[in-house]
Protein backbone atom coordinates (compact mmCIF):
# COMPACT_ATOMS: atom_id res chain seq x y z
CA UNK A 1 0.00 0.00 0.00
CA UNK A 2 0.92 3.76 0.02
CA UNK A 3 -0.57 6.90 1.36
CA UNK A 4 0.07 10.54 -0.65
CA UNK A 5 -1.91 13.41 -0.92
CA UNK A 6 -1.59 16.77 -2.46
CA UNK A 7 -3.11 20.10 -1.53
CA UNK A 8 -3.99 22.97 -3.78
CA UNK A 9 -3.81 26.30 -1.77
CA UNK A 10 -4.07 30.06 -2.44
CA UNK A 11 -0.29 29.83 -1.59
CA UNK A 12 0.46 27.07 -3.86
CA UNK A 13 0.98 23.36 -3.93
CA UNK A 14 1.54 21.06 -1.13
CA UNK A 15 2.68 17.23 -1.59
CA UNK A 16 3.12 14.33 1.08
CA UNK A 17 3.99 10.67 0.32
CA UNK A 18 4.36 8.01 2.74
CA UNK A 19 7.56 6.16 1.81
CA UNK A 20 6.82 2.49 2.86
CA UNK A 21 7.12 -0.54 0.07
CA UNK A 22 6.62 -4.46 0.84
CA UNK A 23 6.39 -7.20 -1.54
CA UNK A 24 4.34 -9.24 1.69
CA UNK A 25 4.94 -8.56 5.26
CA UNK A 26 8.27 -10.17 5.54
CA UNK A 27 9.96 -7.83 2.83
CA UNK A 28 9.15 -4.71 3.59
CA UNK A 29 11.59 -1.58 3.19
CA UNK A 30 11.70 2.36 2.49
CA UNK A 31 11.33 3.29 -1.28
CA UNK A 32 10.69 7.57 -2.21
CA UNK A 33 7.66 7.73 -3.77
CA UNK A 34 7.72 11.92 -4.42
CA UNK A 35 9.37 12.54 -7.49
CA UNK A 36 10.57 15.89 -9.23
CA UNK A 37 10.27 15.59 -12.41
CA UNK A 38 11.29 18.56 -13.63
CA UNK A 39 12.48 22.10 -11.64
CA UNK A 40 13.40 24.30 -14.51
CA UNK A 41 13.01 28.15 -14.56
CA UNK A 42 10.01 27.94 -16.39
CA UNK A 43 8.42 24.27 -15.16
CA UNK A 44 8.55 22.77 -11.66
CA UNK A 45 6.56 19.26 -12.10
CA UNK A 46 6.17 16.62 -9.34
CA UNK A 47 4.97 13.38 -9.78
CA UNK A 48 3.83 11.10 -6.43
CA UNK A 49 3.14 7.21 -7.43
CA UNK A 50 0.55 4.47 -5.82
CA UNK A 51 0.72 1.03 -7.05
CA UNK A 52 3.50 -1.01 -8.81
CA UNK A 53 6.82 -0.42 -7.83
CA UNK A 54 8.65 -2.14 -10.98
CA UNK A 55 6.19 0.09 -12.99
CA UNK A 56 6.54 3.38 -11.32
CA UNK A 57 10.14 3.04 -11.99
CA UNK A 58 10.64 1.98 -15.34
CA UNK A 59 7.95 4.65 -15.83
CA UNK A 60 10.01 7.59 -14.56
CA UNK A 61 13.25 5.69 -16.45
CA UNK A 62 11.47 6.37 -19.79
CA UNK A 63 10.68 9.48 -18.85
CA UNK A 64 14.04 10.06 -17.87
CA UNK A 65 15.14 8.70 -21.06
CA UNK A 66 12.96 11.42 -23.32
CA UNK A 67 12.49 14.53 -21.22
CA UNK A 68 11.41 16.52 -23.84
CA UNK A 69 7.99 15.44 -23.57
CA UNK A 70 8.36 16.99 -20.16
CA UNK A 71 10.20 20.04 -20.60
CA UNK A 72 8.03 21.07 -23.96
CA UNK A 73 4.76 20.03 -23.03
CA UNK A 74 2.54 23.07 -22.90
CA UNK A 75 0.05 22.42 -20.09
CA UNK A 76 -0.10 20.30 -17.48
CA UNK A 77 -3.00 18.20 -18.68
CA UNK A 78 -0.51 17.04 -21.29
CA UNK A 79 2.10 15.80 -18.90
CA UNK A 80 -0.44 13.97 -17.52
CA UNK A 81 -1.25 12.51 -20.73
CA UNK A 82 2.00 11.46 -21.48
CA UNK A 83 3.07 10.05 -17.53
CA UNK A 84 -0.67 7.93 -18.19
CA UNK A 85 0.69 6.76 -21.90
CA UNK A 86 3.96 5.51 -20.72
CA UNK A 87 2.42 4.41 -17.44
CA UNK A 88 -0.09 2.21 -19.70
CA UNK A 89 2.91 1.09 -22.13
CA UNK A 90 5.05 -0.46 -19.41
CA UNK A 91 1.97 -2.08 -17.59
CA UNK A 92 1.55 -3.90 -21.38
CA UNK A 93 5.22 -4.77 -21.65
CA UNK A 94 5.37 -6.84 -18.58
CA UNK A 95 1.01 -7.49 -18.21
CA UNK A 96 1.86 -11.22 -19.77
CA UNK A 97 4.63 -12.36 -17.43
CA UNK A 98 3.36 -10.76 -14.12
CA UNK A 99 -0.44 -12.94 -15.13
CA UNK A 100 -2.68 -11.84 -11.87
CA UNK A 101 -0.24 -9.59 -10.31
CA UNK A 102 -1.71 -5.53 -10.45
CA UNK A 103 1.02 -4.06 -12.60
CA UNK A 104 -0.77 -0.70 -12.21
CA UNK A 105 0.16 2.76 -11.02
CA UNK A 106 -1.98 5.88 -10.25
CA UNK A 107 -0.35 9.29 -9.77
CA UNK A 108 -0.67 12.64 -8.71
CA UNK A 109 1.08 15.02 -10.85
CA UNK A 110 1.68 19.05 -9.81
CA UNK A 111 3.15 21.82 -10.21
CA UNK A 112 3.37 25.11 -12.36
CA UNK A 113 4.14 25.56 -16.38
CA UNK A 114 4.80 29.58 -17.59
CA UNK A 115 1.95 31.55 -16.93
CA UNK A 116 -0.15 28.74 -15.81
CA UNK A 117 -1.61 29.10 -12.51
CA UNK A 118 -0.38 25.70 -10.59
CA UNK A 119 -2.42 22.88 -11.37
CA UNK A 120 -3.29 19.28 -9.81
CA UNK A 121 -4.03 16.24 -11.61
CA UNK A 122 -4.92 12.68 -10.41
CA UNK A 123 -3.91 9.99 -13.26
CA UNK A 124 -5.92 6.72 -13.28
CA UNK A 125 -3.89 3.49 -14.37
CA UNK A 126 -6.42 4.09 -17.56
CA UNK A 127 -4.23 7.07 -18.48
CA UNK A 128 -7.42 9.58 -17.80
CA UNK A 129 -6.90 12.08 -15.37
CA UNK A 130 -9.18 14.49 -12.76
CA UNK A 131 -8.39 17.65 -11.28
CA UNK A 132 -8.62 19.49 -8.12
CA UNK A 133 -10.62 21.80 -7.84
CA UNK A 134 -12.15 24.79 -5.47
CA UNK A 135 -14.69 22.21 -3.83
CA UNK A 136 -12.32 19.28 -3.69
CA UNK A 137 -8.91 21.06 -3.27
CA UNK A 138 -6.85 17.78 -2.60
CA UNK A 139 -6.32 14.68 -4.07
CA UNK A 140 -5.12 10.97 -2.74
CA UNK A 141 -3.88 8.08 -3.54
CA UNK A 142 -3.55 4.67 -2.01
CA UNK A 143 -4.82 3.91 1.36
CA UNK A 144 -7.38 7.51 1.28
CA UNK A 145 -9.90 6.23 3.91
CA UNK A 146 -8.63 7.08 6.68
CA UNK A 147 -7.25 10.23 6.31
CA UNK A 148 -9.88 11.86 3.68
CA UNK A 149 -12.01 13.64 6.30
CA UNK A 150 -9.15 15.76 8.12
CA UNK A 151 -8.40 16.96 4.46
CA UNK A 152 -11.95 17.81 3.99
CA UNK A 153 -11.71 19.51 7.55
CA UNK A 154 -8.92 21.52 6.64
CA UNK A 155 -10.60 22.41 2.95
CA UNK A 156 -13.67 23.58 4.34
CA UNK A 157 -11.58 25.89 6.46
CA UNK A 158 -9.71 27.02 4.24
CA UNK A 159 -6.07 26.83 5.70
CA UNK A 160 -3.58 28.37 4.92
CA UNK A 161 -0.26 26.72 4.16
CA UNK A 162 1.12 26.52 7.91
CA UNK A 163 -2.29 24.98 8.93
CA UNK A 164 -2.73 22.72 6.10
CA UNK A 165 0.44 21.16 6.24
CA UNK A 166 -0.41 19.98 9.60
CA UNK A 167 -3.44 18.69 7.74
CA UNK A 168 -1.84 17.06 5.46
CA UNK A 169 0.35 15.48 8.41
CA UNK A 170 -2.04 14.81 10.66
CA UNK A 171 -4.09 12.63 7.38
CA UNK A 172 -1.08 10.66 7.31
CA UNK A 173 -0.68 9.52 10.53
CA UNK A 174 -4.09 8.46 10.96
CA UNK A 175 -3.19 6.68 7.66
CA UNK A 176 -0.40 5.01 8.93
CA UNK A 177 -1.82 4.34 12.34
CA UNK A 178 -4.44 2.22 10.84
CA UNK A 179 -2.81 0.47 7.97
CA UNK A 180 1.01 -0.60 8.67
CA UNK A 181 1.46 -0.91 4.72
CA UNK A 182 1.47 2.80 5.31
CA UNK A 183 4.95 4.29 7.07
CA UNK A 184 7.31 6.90 7.95
CA UNK A 185 9.50 8.48 6.80
CA UNK A 186 7.14 11.19 5.44
CA UNK A 187 8.46 13.21 2.43
CA UNK A 188 6.99 16.67 2.32
CA UNK A 189 7.34 19.57 -0.97
CA UNK A 190 6.16 22.68 -0.83
CA UNK A 191 5.86 24.25 -4.03
CA UNK A 192 5.03 28.34 -3.67
CA UNK A 193 3.07 29.55 -6.74
CA UNK A 194 5.31 31.70 -9.18
CA UNK A 195 8.16 30.77 -7.41
CA UNK A 196 9.76 27.49 -9.70
CA UNK A 197 11.49 26.18 -6.80
CA UNK A 198 10.22 23.33 -4.89
CA UNK A 199 11.09 23.15 -1.11
CA UNK A 200 11.70 19.39 0.03
CA UNK A 201 11.92 17.93 3.65
CA UNK A 202 11.46 14.84 5.13
CA UNK A 203 9.88 13.97 8.38
CA UNK A 204 11.14 10.97 9.85
CA UNK A 205 9.95 8.29 11.70
CA UNK A 206 11.81 9.73 15.07
CA UNK A 207 10.79 12.95 14.40
CA UNK A 208 9.35 14.93 17.64
CA UNK A 209 6.53 16.42 15.46
CA UNK A 210 5.10 13.22 15.17
CA UNK A 211 4.58 11.95 19.21
CA UNK A 212 3.65 15.66 20.33
CA UNK A 213 1.26 15.69 17.42
CA UNK A 214 -0.10 12.50 18.50
CA UNK A 215 -0.13 13.23 21.98
CA UNK A 216 -2.23 16.46 20.67
CA UNK A 217 -4.96 14.81 18.74
CA UNK A 218 -5.65 12.28 21.21
CA UNK A 219 -5.98 14.51 24.07
CA UNK A 220 -8.28 16.78 22.02
CA UNK A 221 -10.65 13.81 20.95
CA UNK A 222 -11.21 12.65 24.03
CA UNK A 223 -12.30 16.13 25.11
CA UNK A 224 -14.36 16.12 22.18
CA UNK A 225 -15.98 12.60 23.39
CA UNK A 226 -16.53 14.00 26.99
CA UNK A 227 -18.15 17.72 25.84
CA UNK A 228 -20.86 15.55 23.58
CA UNK A 229 -24.38 15.59 25.13
CA UNK A 230 -25.17 12.30 26.66
CA UNK A 231 -26.67 8.86 24.08
CA UNK A 232 -30.08 7.91 25.24
CA UNK A 233 -29.22 4.25 26.31
CA UNK A 234 -33.02 3.76 27.91
CA UNK A 235 -35.66 2.13 24.85
CA UNK A 236 -37.53 4.45 23.24
CA UNK A 237 -41.45 4.96 24.30
CA UNK B 1 -22.43 -0.96 2.24
CA UNK B 2 -23.23 -0.81 6.04
CA UNK B 3 -21.52 0.03 9.06
CA UNK B 4 -22.78 -2.11 12.15
CA UNK B 5 -20.19 -1.96 15.51
CA UNK B 6 -20.41 -3.70 19.09
CA UNK B 7 -18.37 -3.02 21.97
CA UNK B 8 -17.56 -5.21 24.96
CA UNK B 9 -18.13 -3.20 28.43
CA UNK B 10 -17.25 -3.55 32.00
CA UNK B 11 -21.18 -3.43 32.08
CA UNK B 12 -21.96 -5.60 29.21
CA UNK B 13 -22.73 -4.66 25.20
CA UNK B 14 -23.35 -2.08 23.08
CA UNK B 15 -24.63 -2.41 19.38
CA UNK B 16 -24.94 0.32 16.75
CA UNK B 17 -26.12 -0.21 13.03
CA UNK B 18 -27.02 2.31 10.50
CA UNK B 19 -30.28 1.23 8.48
CA UNK B 20 -29.26 2.41 4.67
CA UNK B 21 -29.94 -0.01 1.82
CA UNK B 22 -29.48 0.09 -1.66
CA UNK B 23 -29.14 -1.72 -5.10
CA UNK B 24 -28.10 0.59 -6.66
CA UNK B 25 -28.02 4.80 -5.77
CA UNK B 26 -31.31 4.83 -7.46
CA UNK B 27 -33.08 2.35 -5.26
CA UNK B 28 -32.04 3.86 -1.76
CA UNK B 29 -34.25 2.59 1.07
CA UNK B 30 -33.79 2.03 4.78
CA UNK B 31 -34.05 -1.53 6.49
CA UNK B 32 -33.22 -2.80 10.20
CA UNK B 33 -29.79 -4.68 10.90
CA UNK B 34 -30.49 -4.88 14.41
CA UNK B 35 -32.10 -7.83 14.94
CA UNK B 36 -33.22 -9.70 18.67
CA UNK B 37 -32.78 -12.91 18.13
CA UNK B 38 -34.20 -14.30 21.62
CA UNK B 39 -34.82 -12.20 24.52
CA UNK B 40 -35.64 -14.87 26.96
CA UNK B 41 -35.11 -15.15 30.84
CA UNK B 42 -32.21 -17.04 30.77
CA UNK B 43 -30.64 -15.23 27.36
CA UNK B 44 -30.52 -12.08 25.29
CA UNK B 45 -29.18 -13.25 21.70
CA UNK B 46 -28.32 -10.14 19.18
CA UNK B 47 -27.62 -10.22 15.58
CA UNK B 48 -26.14 -7.29 13.16
CA UNK B 49 -25.55 -7.93 9.56
CA UNK B 50 -24.25 -6.73 6.72
CA UNK B 51 -23.85 -8.20 3.05
CA UNK B 52 -26.63 -9.32 0.95
CA UNK B 53 -30.25 -7.98 2.03
CA UNK B 54 -31.53 -11.20 0.89
CA UNK B 55 -29.62 -13.61 2.52
CA UNK B 56 -29.86 -11.53 5.57
CA UNK B 57 -33.61 -11.98 5.36
CA UNK B 58 -33.62 -15.49 4.68
CA UNK B 59 -31.06 -16.59 7.00
CA UNK B 60 -33.03 -15.21 9.97
CA UNK B 61 -36.23 -15.95 8.79
CA UNK B 62 -34.67 -19.78 8.65
CA UNK B 63 -33.75 -19.28 12.22
CA UNK B 64 -37.09 -18.34 13.07
CA UNK B 65 -38.84 -21.41 12.12
CA UNK B 66 -36.49 -23.92 14.21
CA UNK B 67 -35.59 -21.55 16.99
CA UNK B 68 -34.81 -24.10 19.41
CA UNK B 69 -30.94 -24.41 17.80
CA UNK B 70 -30.94 -20.84 19.71
CA UNK B 71 -33.26 -21.53 22.55
CA UNK B 72 -30.91 -24.38 23.79
CA UNK B 73 -27.42 -23.63 22.60
CA UNK B 74 -25.68 -23.90 25.62
CA UNK B 75 -22.76 -21.26 24.72
CA UNK B 76 -22.83 -17.92 22.49
CA UNK B 77 -20.00 -19.94 19.74
CA UNK B 78 -22.96 -22.60 19.24
CA UNK B 79 -25.34 -19.58 18.21
CA UNK B 80 -22.92 -18.45 15.96
CA UNK B 81 -21.49 -21.88 14.50
CA UNK B 82 -25.38 -22.24 13.92
CA UNK B 83 -26.23 -18.49 11.81
CA UNK B 84 -22.81 -19.56 10.18
CA UNK B 85 -24.27 -22.48 8.43
CA UNK B 86 -27.46 -21.04 7.67
CA UNK B 87 -26.03 -18.06 6.45
CA UNK B 88 -23.54 -20.65 3.72
CA UNK B 89 -27.31 -22.77 3.07
CA UNK B 90 -28.59 -19.78 2.27
CA UNK B 91 -26.12 -18.90 0.04
CA UNK B 92 -25.94 -22.27 -1.34
CA UNK B 93 -29.46 -22.22 -2.47
CA UNK B 94 -28.74 -19.11 -4.32
CA UNK B 95 -25.51 -19.06 -5.85
CA UNK B 96 -26.51 -20.48 -9.16
CA UNK B 97 -28.69 -18.00 -10.15
CA UNK B 98 -27.27 -15.42 -8.87
CA UNK B 99 -24.36 -16.04 -10.90
CA UNK B 100 -21.29 -13.01 -10.05
CA UNK B 101 -23.49 -11.19 -7.58
CA UNK B 102 -21.96 -11.61 -4.11
CA UNK B 103 -24.66 -13.46 -1.56
CA UNK B 104 -22.93 -13.61 1.65
CA UNK B 105 -23.08 -11.86 4.68
CA UNK B 106 -20.89 -10.76 7.87
CA UNK B 107 -22.72 -11.26 11.29
CA UNK B 108 -21.60 -9.32 14.82
CA UNK B 109 -23.58 -11.91 17.27
CA UNK B 110 -23.29 -10.95 20.83
CA UNK B 111 -25.51 -11.50 24.07
CA UNK B 112 -25.39 -13.56 27.40
CA UNK B 113 -26.33 -17.25 28.08
CA UNK B 114 -27.13 -18.32 31.49
CA UNK B 115 -24.16 -17.70 33.61
CA UNK B 116 -21.75 -16.98 31.37
CA UNK B 117 -20.43 -13.86 30.69
CA UNK B 118 -21.42 -11.56 27.64
CA UNK B 119 -19.88 -12.62 24.61
CA UNK B 120 -19.36 -10.54 21.49
CA UNK B 121 -17.88 -12.76 18.14
CA UNK B 122 -17.61 -11.87 14.29
CA UNK B 123 -19.15 -14.27 12.21
CA UNK B 124 -17.65 -15.00 8.84
CA UNK B 125 -19.11 -16.02 5.16
CA UNK B 126 -17.37 -18.92 6.03
CA UNK B 127 -19.28 -19.61 8.96
CA UNK B 128 -16.97 -19.37 11.00
CA UNK B 129 -16.14 -16.72 13.24
CA UNK B 130 -13.60 -14.54 15.76
CA UNK B 131 -13.91 -13.64 19.76
CA UNK B 132 -13.64 -9.64 20.53
CA UNK B 133 -11.24 -9.51 23.34
CA UNK B 134 -10.04 -7.16 26.00
CA UNK B 135 -7.22 -5.87 23.87
CA UNK B 136 -9.74 -5.00 21.05
CA UNK B 137 -13.04 -4.69 22.72
CA UNK B 138 -15.31 -4.04 19.67
CA UNK B 139 -15.76 -5.40 16.48
CA UNK B 140 -16.99 -3.90 13.04
CA UNK B 141 -18.75 -5.10 9.80
CA UNK B 142 -18.91 -2.97 6.62
CA UNK B 143 -17.75 -0.39 6.37
CA UNK B 144 -14.95 -0.62 8.83
CA UNK B 145 -12.10 2.31 8.38
CA UNK B 146 -14.17 5.51 8.69
CA UNK B 147 -14.95 4.67 12.18
CA UNK B 148 -11.89 2.75 13.55
CA UNK B 149 -9.51 4.68 14.96
CA UNK B 150 -12.32 6.53 17.05
CA UNK B 151 -13.23 2.98 18.57
CA UNK B 152 -9.28 2.19 19.39
CA UNK B 153 -9.01 5.06 21.17
CA UNK B 154 -12.46 4.44 22.86
CA UNK B 155 -11.08 1.18 23.69
CA UNK B 156 -7.70 2.21 25.26
CA UNK B 157 -9.20 4.81 27.69
CA UNK B 158 -11.27 2.56 28.48
CA UNK B 159 -14.50 4.38 28.81
CA UNK B 160 -17.45 2.97 30.32
CA UNK B 161 -21.09 2.85 29.32
CA UNK B 162 -21.97 6.46 28.95
CA UNK B 163 -18.62 7.28 27.20
CA UNK B 164 -18.40 4.34 24.83
CA UNK B 165 -22.26 4.94 23.31
CA UNK B 166 -20.70 8.52 22.70
CA UNK B 167 -17.59 6.99 20.72
CA UNK B 168 -20.06 4.18 18.85
CA UNK B 169 -21.99 7.50 17.64
CA UNK B 170 -19.10 8.99 16.79
CA UNK B 171 -17.40 6.23 15.27
CA UNK B 172 -20.68 5.99 13.38
CA UNK B 173 -21.06 9.56 12.17
CA UNK B 174 -17.21 9.76 10.54
CA UNK B 175 -18.57 6.74 8.62
CA UNK B 176 -21.87 7.77 7.22
CA UNK B 177 -20.24 11.04 6.44
CA UNK B 178 -17.89 9.49 3.97
CA UNK B 179 -19.74 6.89 2.81
CA UNK B 180 -23.32 8.13 1.47
CA UNK B 181 -24.12 4.00 1.63
CA UNK B 182 -24.27 4.30 5.19
CA UNK B 183 -27.09 6.86 6.91
CA UNK B 184 -29.15 7.51 9.50
CA UNK B 185 -31.50 5.90 11.64
CA UNK B 186 -28.92 4.26 13.18
CA UNK B 187 -29.81 1.69 15.38
CA UNK B 188 -28.91 1.29 19.23
CA UNK B 189 -28.73 -1.69 21.72
CA UNK B 190 -27.55 -2.09 24.94
CA UNK B 191 -27.31 -5.08 27.02
CA UNK B 192 -26.25 -4.63 30.64
CA UNK B 193 -24.28 -7.78 31.90
CA UNK B 194 -27.23 -10.45 33.72
CA UNK B 195 -29.77 -8.33 33.22
CA UNK B 196 -31.20 -10.56 30.32
CA UNK B 197 -33.01 -7.80 28.63
CA UNK B 198 -32.16 -5.29 26.06
CA UNK B 199 -32.43 -1.59 25.62
CA UNK B 200 -33.21 -0.57 22.10
CA UNK B 201 -33.18 3.09 21.19
CA UNK B 202 -33.30 4.55 18.08
CA UNK B 203 -31.48 7.93 16.75
CA UNK B 204 -33.25 9.49 14.03
CA UNK B 205 -31.55 12.01 11.04
CA UNK B 206 -32.80 14.94 12.51
CA UNK B 207 -31.97 14.14 16.22
CA UNK B 208 -30.46 17.43 17.67
CA UNK B 209 -27.82 15.22 19.31
CA UNK B 210 -26.01 14.46 15.53
CA UNK B 211 -26.18 18.06 14.41
CA UNK B 212 -24.58 18.93 17.71
CA UNK B 213 -22.14 16.37 17.29
CA UNK B 214 -20.85 17.62 14.69
CA UNK B 215 -20.35 20.94 15.53
CA UNK B 216 -18.48 19.57 19.14
CA UNK B 217 -16.08 17.37 16.73
CA UNK B 218 -15.63 19.78 14.25
CA UNK B 219 -14.16 22.57 16.61
CA UNK B 220 -12.32 20.30 18.73
CA UNK B 221 -10.38 19.13 15.54
CA UNK B 222 -9.52 22.45 14.26
CA UNK B 223 -8.56 23.30 17.81
CA UNK B 224 -6.16 20.10 17.92
CA UNK B 225 -4.84 21.30 14.48
CA UNK B 226 -4.14 24.91 15.72
CA UNK B 227 -1.85 23.47 18.70
CA UNK B 228 -0.05 21.01 16.41
CA UNK B 229 3.58 22.42 16.28
CA UNK B 230 4.44 24.02 13.11
CA UNK B 231 5.83 21.65 10.61
CA UNK B 232 8.95 22.37 8.49
CA UNK B 233 8.30 24.09 5.35
CA UNK B 234 11.69 24.89 4.11
CA UNK B 235 13.80 22.22 2.49
CA UNK B 236 16.48 20.35 4.44
CA UNK B 237 20.00 21.31 4.84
Amino acid sequence: MTYCLAMQLDEGLLFLADTRTNAGVDDVGVVRKLHVLVAAPDRVLVLASAGNLGTTQEVLDRLGRDPTRLTSAAQLFEVALCVGQVGQEVVAEHKQALGNADATVSFILGGQIGDDPPDLLRIYPEGNYVRASEDRPFLQIGETKYGKFILELGAAARLPLAGAAKVAVTSMMSTARENVAVGPPYDLAVYRRDSFRLDQHRIDADDPFLAEAAAIWERHLLAAIEELPPVELRSDG
